[in-house]
Order: C-alpha cells, then sequence, then structure tokens
C-alpha cells in the first residue's frame, strides 16, 4: 500500500487541497479512496462496507464545509477512514487499528478535524447539538453537522436528539446517511418508514404541484376552495406536513443520491441557506464499489483480514459467539420457552442460525439496548425465558433497566455477554471491561464467566435452567484458548494444582494464560496451586476457603479493579480472618488503547510474563 | 379517612364491580375517588397531580378491559392510585409510601392487578410490548395496556419500544396521557408537535372532508384529477399520513377528552375491534379537581403532607436541592461558561433561579438522561462547564454515555447527583445508592460527597474550577443533619475527634450518625476517631493512612457494599500494610424498601444504635 501512487488522492494533505479539484476529478479521487480503503482493510482488518458506502459524503462534506471550523460528527465513526485519509491522515491509515496507530474511529486526540470521538451508536446528533449550542453561546457562526446512520436512528439517544435540536437554531445539519440497513438488516417501525420515503422520491416534488395546484390555479372547484378557505391551516399541514423530521422542527431535503457528487454538492450548499436546523436524507450503498461487499454488506460490515481478489477471510477458527449461537439452538429445540434478543448484532452474537430455526422467538430489536432489557423484562414477567445477547461495551447502555426493570422485580433474564475483556483493535470504546464491575452492583444477579467452550454451555444451563434473576454468563471475543491436557471443569469453581507457594486466583480466559505462568515457575522451583472461579457472582465459598489457606493469594482480573471481582474476593478473604499478602492485578483506573489482545495482557501484566512477575517475590 | 363513607367507592372491591355501575354513576365516583386521593396525598404524601388527571381514564379502563386478564402498564407510576383503589386495595391507601404499606408505584408482588413494577420514565412501552409478544407465543388473547404520559415520551426508551412495537399484533394498545407537561413544562420537539395535533382537533375530520372531495366530487377540476390519476398513491400519502405515531405503525385515535367518561369508553371498546397496534391520544389535565393543584400542577407533582384547605405543605425546611440552586446562581453570575442542564426536573433540581436568571445557558433537555451527558459532553468539547443535575437514580441511565463520551476523551463534566443515598417513601426504584458503585468503576472519575451546605459548596467549586474530566458532588434529599458545634471540614478529609480505641470511617450524611455514636461509646468509655471523606473517590491518602494506624477500623456505606468506596477503602489499606480488623457496613447485595430515611438507617445499622452496636466488641 505505501507504494501506491495516486494521481489525485497523493496530492491531497488537508481538506483545502480537495476543493482545488474539479467535479470530474473528485470521482476520480474517490475511486483512488475506494482502492486505498479496500487495501488498508484487507491488510489491517477493519470497517469495510460502511467506509465504501460514505466515500463520496465524505468528499462532498469536505468540498463544502470548512473543517476543522466546521464541526462534522460522524455517528458510531466506523465510517470515518474516508475522512481520515483526506484529513492528513493518509500516511498512517496503514497503521490504522494497530497498537499506536490510527484508530478505528474519529479521536479528538488524534487531529483537530475529529470534533468527538465516537464508537458506539445513535450518540452524533446530541453531541453535535451541546457543539452547536456551545457554539453559539460564544458567538461561533460556524456549522456544526451529524452524520447518522438510519440503523443508528433506531437508538432511543438519538431521538432524544432529535426531540431537542428540533426547531434548532441555524447552522446545524443532520445528514442521515441511509443504507437501507445498519450491521444487520435493519427493524422496526422507523426503518419502514424510511422505505416508504425512499421508494417514492417523487413524491415531494408531486406534493408541491399539488399544493401550486390548490393554491394558484383558478379552475379549481367551490368545494375545494371553501375548504381552504375555512380551514386553510389545516389543510396546509396534512399537505406540507410529509416527514417525521418535519414534525420534529427539521427542514427536511432528500432524498439525495449519496454518490452523486454533484448533488451531495448542490444539497450541502442549498441546507447553508436555511435558517432552521436541516436535515438532508442521502441515500447510499453499503459496500459500494467492491463487489462481494456490495452482494453482502454485513459480511464485509466489520472483516479481518481478507484476500481482496477472492473476497476470502486470512484466518477464521471457531469462536465464542458461533457456539453460544449453537448452544441457543440445542436448548431451544427442547424449550418453547427460550427466546433470543438482540440489538442489531444477530450476527455477530452467533444467532443467525437461531433467527431461522426459531423465527418467532427471535427479537432482532434494533440498536436499542435500553428496551431490549426492559422488552425481556416483560417478556420474563410471563414466563419466557429472555435471553439477551449482547457485546459487553453496549450492555453499558443497559444498567438502569438492567437494576429498575429486571432486579428490583426478581425477573429472570439472562444475558450472553458477548466480548467480555479486551477486545482489541477496537480500542477503548469497545472493550469489554465495565460488565463485571456493572453486573456486580445489582443485587442478587449471577454472573458466570467461563474459559472454554463446554463450561460455556454448563454455565448457559445454569443460567437459563437453575438460577433466578439475572443470570448472565459473559465470554470473550474469538475463540478457545490454551487448554492443559489434564484440566476438567470443577463446575462454578475449580482448584487446580496442589503447590504450597501461592495461590493464584482468577476467572474466564486468563485461567489459560495463568496455568502457563505456573508450569513456568513450577520450572523455576515455585509451586502454586491455581482456584479458577467460573462463577464470580456470588463468589462460590469454596474459592474463598481454598484461597483463605494460602499466605499469598494473587488476583488476576481482565476488568476494571474499581468495583470488580477482586476487591469483593479480597472482602470474602476477610470473612475468613485472612492475614495473609493480597495482590490484585486488573486494569486500575485507566480505559485500554487499541492492540492486540495479546498485547494488551502484556501492557496490563496479564499474560503469562506479568502473572510470573507478580508471583516472583524477593 | 378510615370514616369516610362513600356512597359507590365504598362497594367497589374489584374491578367487576365497577362495570355494574351506570355512566353516571361512574361520575360520581369519580368525584368519591378525587376526594379520596386528596385526602390521602395530604396524610402521607405523595404524587397528586398526576394522580388526580387520571382518574376518569382509569376508571373508564377498567369498566373496558378486563384485568388481571387484560395487562394495564402504568409509565411511572405515580399515576397509578386510582387503580389501586379500584383493585382491592382501598382500605390500604392510607397506608401508601410508609414503612409496609402500599407502594406509591405499581408492583406485581402487591397485586395480581398490577402487570409490571415501575418508577422511573418511558418504561411502559418497551415492558408491554414484551408482554404482549409472550402472550402471543402462548396463544394467549388478551390485551395489553401501554399508560404513558407525554412527559415520558420525551425518553429515548419510549421511542425505542414505539419503533419496536410499531405495526405490532393486535391486543396491543399505548394510551397516549398528554396533559401537556410532565413533571415540569414539557421541552423538545415532540411536546411541540403534539400541541399542533392537540390544537388542531378539527383536522383529522377536515382531513377526511378533503379527501371525500377530491375522490368523489365530479365537479373537481381537470388539473387535480390529472395529478390523482398519475400519483394517487404520491397523493394518499400526504393526504392520509398524519401523526407521527401513524408514521410508525399505529392506527391513531384522538384526541379523546380525558375527563369525558362516555367519551373514554367509546374510544377503549372502538380500539378492541382494531386488528393493529392502536395509540389512543387522551387530553387530561393534571391537577383536576383541587384548585391548588390545577393552577400549579408542577408544585403538586409530588408532595410532602399539605393542609386540604389552604394547599400549604405542613412542613418545610431548606434543603441541599435549593442550595445547590442558589451557588450555582452565584457561580453563573461571575462565569459565562458555566451552564447547567435538567432532565425534567427543573424545580426538583433547585435550578428554577437559574433557569430564569440565565435561561439561555438553561438547558431541560426532557426524560432524558442518556443525551444530558452526551449533550454536555459536547459542550464541554467546546470549552463550556456543563453542570447536570440529576437524581441519583435516574444517573443510572447514563452509565454509557459516562464512560464513552465523556470519560474516555476526558471532558470535563460536573454532575449534581441529588437524592444520593436513601430517598425514604419512594422505595427501591427511586433509592440514589448506586451511584457510589457506578462513578467508582469509571476510570478518572471524581466523586465528592459532602455532608453540610458549605462543603456543598466547597466541593462544587473543587469539582467546577480544580477538576478534569467527570466530576459529581453528590448530596442527599431534604436539608442539613445534626452538626457538631466544634465541626470544621478540613477539606476532601476530615480527622474528627482523637479516640484511639477504633476509627470510624465514613462519607456524606452519615457523619452526623456517626458524631453521635461517638458521644454514646464516649460515656461507655469508648474513645474513638471519625476519618470523614469528603472526596470519596479517588479517596485521599491522609485518610488511608490515618486508619491504617488503627487495630480497628469501621467503614459505614449510605449505598450498595459490592463496587462501592468501602471495598476500594479496604484495599488501599492493604497497601499501607494494614493487619487489623476491618468491617464494612453498607447496603448488602439488596434493594432497600420504602421506609422514612430514618427507618432506614435503622434496618440497615446505619444509623447511631447501628453503629454502636458494630463498635462494641469485648
Amino acid at each position: 500500500m505505501e507504494n501506491s501512487r495516486y494521481k489525485y488522492l497523493d496530492k491531497i494533505d488537508s481538506p483545502a487541497d480537495l476543493k482545488k479539484l474539479s467535479i470530474d476529478e473528485l470521482y476520480i479521487l474517490c475511486d483512488e479512496i475506494r482502492d486505498m480503503l479496500i487495501k488498508t482493510v484487507s491488510q489491517n482488518g477493519g470497517h469495510l462496507s460502511p467506509n465504501l458506502g460514505t466515500v463520496e459524503l465524505t468528499v462532498a462534506m469536505h468540498y463544502v464545509y470548512d473543517l476543522p471550523k466546521d464541526s462534522i460528527v460522524w455517528d458510531v465513526g466506523h465510517q470515518a477512514y474516508t475522512h481520515k485519509i483526506l484529513t492528513g491522515r493518509r500516511d498512517r491509515m496503514s497503521t490504522i487499528r494497530q497498537k499506536g496507530g490510527l484508530s478505528g474511529f474519529p479521536k479528538r486526540s488524534e487531529s483537530k478535524y475529529d470534533a468527538f470521538n465516537v464508537g458506539h451508536s445513535s450518540t452524533s446528533i446530541s453531541a453535535a447539538y451541546g457543539i452547536a449550542r456551545a457554539k453559539a453561546l460564544k458567538g461561533d457562526n460556524s456549522r456544526t453537522v451529524a452524520v447518522i446512520g438510519d440503523g443508528a436512528l433506531t437508538g432511543g439517544l438519538a431521538y432524544e436528539g432529535l426531540n431537542n435540536a428540533g426547531r434548532s437554531p441555524k447552522n446545524f445539519t443532520i445528514i442521515l446517511n441511509d443504507n437501507k440497513m445498519s450491521i444487520s438488516k435493519n427493524v422496526g417501525s422507523m426503518a419502514k418508514y424510511l422505505t416508504h420515503i425512499r421508494i417514492t422520491p417523487g413524491y415531494i416534488k408531486v406534493k408541491k404541484a399539488v399544493e401550486k395546484v390548490l393554491l394558484h390555479t383558478p379552475l379549481i372547484g367551490n368545494p375545494i376552495r371553501s375548504l381552504l378557505l375555512n380551514s386553510k391551516s389545516k389543510l396546509r399541514i396534512s399537505v406540507y406536513r410529509n416527514t417525521i423530521f418535519e414534525d420534529l422542527g427539521f427542514v427536511y431535503y432528500g432524498p439525495v443520491d449519496g454518490h452523486d457528487i454533484r448533488k451531495l454538492i448542490h444539497a450541502l450548499n442549498a441546507s447553508k441557506n436555511v435558517t432552521q436546523g436541516v436535515l438532508i436524507h442521502v441515500i447510499t450503498k453499503k459496500g459500494k464499489g467492491y463487489s462481494f461487499a456490495e452482494n453482502d454488506p454485513k459480511s464485509y460490515h466489520g472483516v479481518g483480514k481478507f484476500d481482496i481478489d477472492t473476497g476470502e477471510p486470512l484466518s477464521s477458527r471457531k469462536g465464542y459467539s458461533a457456539r453460544f449461537g449453537e448452544i441457543m439452538c440445542d436448548f431451544a429445540g427442547k424449550d418453547e420457552k427460550l427466546c433470543a434478543i438482540t440489538a442489531a448484532m444477530q450476527s455477530g452474537t452467533g444467532l443467525s442460525g437461531f433467527a431461522r430455526k426459531y423465527r418467532e422467538r427471535f427479537f432482532d430489536v434494533g440498536i436499542a439496548e435500553e428496551h431490549a432489557v426492559t422488552f425481556a423484562s416483560g417478556m420474563a414477567a410471563q414466563g419466557m425465558i429472555p435471553v439477551f445477547a449482547v457485546y459487553s461495551s453496549f450492555l453499558q447502555r443497559s444498567y438502569d433497566q438492567l437494576i429498575h426493570d429486571a432486579a428490583a422485580q426478581d425477573l429472570h433474564i439472562v444475558l450472553g455477554v458477548d466480548r467480555a475483556g479486551i477486545v482489541g483493535d477496537d480500542g477503548e470504546t469497545h472493550q469489554g471491561v465495565f460488565d463485571v464491575a456493572m453486573l456486580n452492583s445489582i443485587p442478587n444477579a449471577t454472573v458466570y464467566s467461563p474459559c472454554y467452550f463446554d463450561e460455556l454451555k454448563a454455565d448457559l444451563d445454569r443460567a437459563i435452567y437453575h438460577d433466578t434473576g439475572i443470570a448472565a454468563v459473559r465470554y470473550p471475543r474469538g475463540g478457545e484458548p490454551f487448554r492443559p491436557l489434564d484440566y476438567r471443569s470443577g463446575g462454578v469453581c475449580t482448584v487446580y494444582g496442589s503447590g504450597k507457594a501461592a495461590v493464584l486466583v482468577t476467572y474466564g480466559r486468563l485461567f489459560a494464560n495463568a496455568v502457563q505462568a505456573a508450569q513456568v515457575l513450577r520450572d523455576k522451583g515455585t509451586d502454586i496451586t491455581i482456584v479458577k472461579l467460573e462463577l464470580i457472582r456470588p463468589i462460590p465459598e469454596e474459592a474463598v476457603e481454598t484461597a483463605a489457606s494460602f499466605d499469598r493469594v494473587y488476583f488476576f482480573e481482565e476488568g476494571i479493579e474499581q468495583g470488580g471481582i477482586g476487591e469483593t474476593f479480597f472482602m470474602r478473604l476477610r470473612d475468613h480472618g485472612f492475614k495473609g499478602s493480597f495482590e490484585l492485578t486488573g486494569i486500575k483506573d485507566r480505559f485500554v488503547p487499541q492492540s492486540t489482545v495479546d498485547e494488551a495482557f502484556a501492557d496490563l501484566g496479564l499474560d503469562c510474563a506479568g502473572m510470573v512477575g507478580k508471583l516472583t517475590w524477593n
């Protein structure tokens, strides 16, 4: 990629360079950008389809707007690669999503052209509106723009933003990037509604014609005329007001072909003259320009490295998500009460098979984690067993609903917490490092953290059929870690080894690192015992008793320390009169930046070497 | 009240009794219910205006629906007193909001007529939809109804519910209880939009007339006719589709006068025949039937005991909220960057004065805590200093936004966390006992927990002008607790007393109980030291050092133990080589039911007696 030579792109070091090109040249530039996008993502992994869909839109925006004076907030941010390429970061695109490299998402610390950090969905309108109101207070007349996909519009936060930003002052624009799907096929009424607007592109023109006829044609019949005279304002309402966005106080403009640069530039320029908030409805094609992605945008939404010519991923092994989906199908086949819920992550959470086989019991609620939990609680109140499969970092959205709608009335809902722990290259916003502390604070919640697939199944069985209230099973991104030949799960807690020198307590996949560390220590003459928790809340009595019999207890936790299980474990040791030394190694009051998972483990002292270091005293 | 004799109400022991009455008798019944509501709330405190507004609606619903077969989910639930009165709980209304008495909100454990627990806003559509989908899977044809106010409709969760329930199966009804305000005057575009529907009640009729004329009148002019023929479906769209609710897939019916029982019954019955989800738009008057409440529904939304004849509260003293508002005004007068944000709690959070004096810098975002934090983060990115004043239990809604939008990009936003700790009579759903654990898990957050007004001001000053990132100041409902004459704040940490027997560590208003406990212990010959934290995150070094010098450390915490400051404090003691005994008294993995604050303290062992008990060893 470093050797690519692009006629136009190579000369774009800032948006100012872009403005010098003709429209025809901009089209060629878009081809060059697409080439770069495909090469970059094929080598580094990342988000492909969303970025391919927004090339022309991004070029048009930088052509019309004046960044960094004007501010753009990209919703989610997985479509901002072109923006990065055009704002002085072209040469560093090969480092994207790698340790120390460019982030896969906009980041204020990375560039003055990035107005707001993103990663989670549906934040852009709220953030942009905050920026716009602050600018207004400061007398700053520059423009603020939120770019939001139709998928993100299923999130309640986006609606709260719309409700507040409606009838907003000038210089505020929302660009609705409508690609007819988000990550999965879009769900809900808003999606159907957008389809309705989309398939009748002419109707605004028609509306204008009707209006003209009604208002200006002398030939009009008396019945109409008298109705008009008697209730003009009322009729106006039913003729003028057409889209929800107008109802919510925006000037609606669209739909605009999102791959037609001329039309885009025209629309963006036109919106500058409107003295009110504007919503520009742009239609784009996800995956545009790469046939594999165009034909299957879902599979190319977020990808690992792949072969450009065949579109085939360069590596793949069965992950926890896929296994979770299989187990759910197994259970559902035997139990008509079992339902599965996802917040727009059908494929990501491994539920595609379930969705096909048990369609009536599968609910994709859109990017709406709050609703997912309250909806699940409603189902549980009627005796169903809802399992909400959700990425750990997105579950943060449901904290209040978990407390208020599920736990406080002791309703039995099950959480499949995917991507729990370090996720790696997506960085700070996607690390699953808060779910344990979050769930730990919720009364009577039960939490499992299996290490291997057989444990995942056993723990799901416990959570679904043996627990009450909230029961969560959390598992990491990716596949099974190293498994020692002699390991067999002892149930909710396993004591592994019988060394007397110290005890290492951990849970989840860190057990694999612990086993390796124990081996290294044994080779050095230090024999330790490992206490492996599978149930982490409540902490099994056996685990505490075992640990309390040692003088040295080392706890390793792939999550934030404050509020995590390590602190609670230490409190429990105290109940047993423990007076020895306790050392906790987890994530200390910080965010974890992007890198590979192994790099993060090494940085955090959670890899084999880090464990060996901690357990080597004097 | 127990001596009241109501001609009709005294005979209503279940909804079946209600169905025997004539419409005219139902009106008298409503008068009797209102009388009971006013008497009950004047004696126990509680929600008055919302309950007075929904008397006829509730009577009509029980007249038409068949509970408990049919299910009603009341949004927030502060309007469900009439429902309680009509469903066998009439005789216990005098116990409402008291320890062991009826809850102020619907509760499944209290009655089979309560389909779902509520308390927080905007959950009803999601929960009811969950119930409805579960019923459909079970082949249960009964009806499920969500009753939601226009205020609750500003919350994103309600929109997520609408988006999912739209185009829902039959037997699903949403009743929009539109009283033109929620707790404060309603804000945002949706409120304006509802006003628009409301003030043009005839326009649906007009629309039908237009349509009839257009479609059936032979006199119609050629231009219209040709347009119709050429683009019939397009014109239909602009004539038929009128409300957002129809756009989202509901059959819209309304507006209906919410105090006209005949019309209400007609509308509810009519909706039963619709084979699709229905939204019935009902207009009610908040505070209806009690002149003081009608004229000032906001002040009578939630009240303490009051005199029925004068409407005057029976007791009042200045609370933290009022003092917070004054301090905010002080600061704002000197600093143009300071902004205040509330999520529909202008009056409750003490910000009414600020809203009047600094209108441009005051933002009521509606019941939208998620948006409030992301919006604040946007303002902070532009250098403003936003202070979000919010009740502790509602802040739970913002957990992800705090992590993702504020903390992860180190934006400086300030939280005024009101009603922190035990709130008392509103019960489980409103206790502010999770905010500490929640904030404790967020990297680099700063949290203060003052005990007295002067500390509130000092801590706000620190949070606003000396800290970075998220800085929260949390303070309880009500006024200042007991203050010893010799007490002066030593800043973020105060060592009070110099006894050697033990150290008692605490924060917030529990200090007042601790001082009293120390006195009792001294009288018994045990002299202790109190370490009072004002800054609880990060824990001041001085506090840990002081505590570590004792053999016995007792930590008292008005919040959930798991993830709270007590656990973290114990970890810090370990860093200092502490080998003594540590005892933590907080809220142990449970919800705290309704009672007075003092009763809750006694139950939890957080009152003077509880502390003395813990600190009495032999």
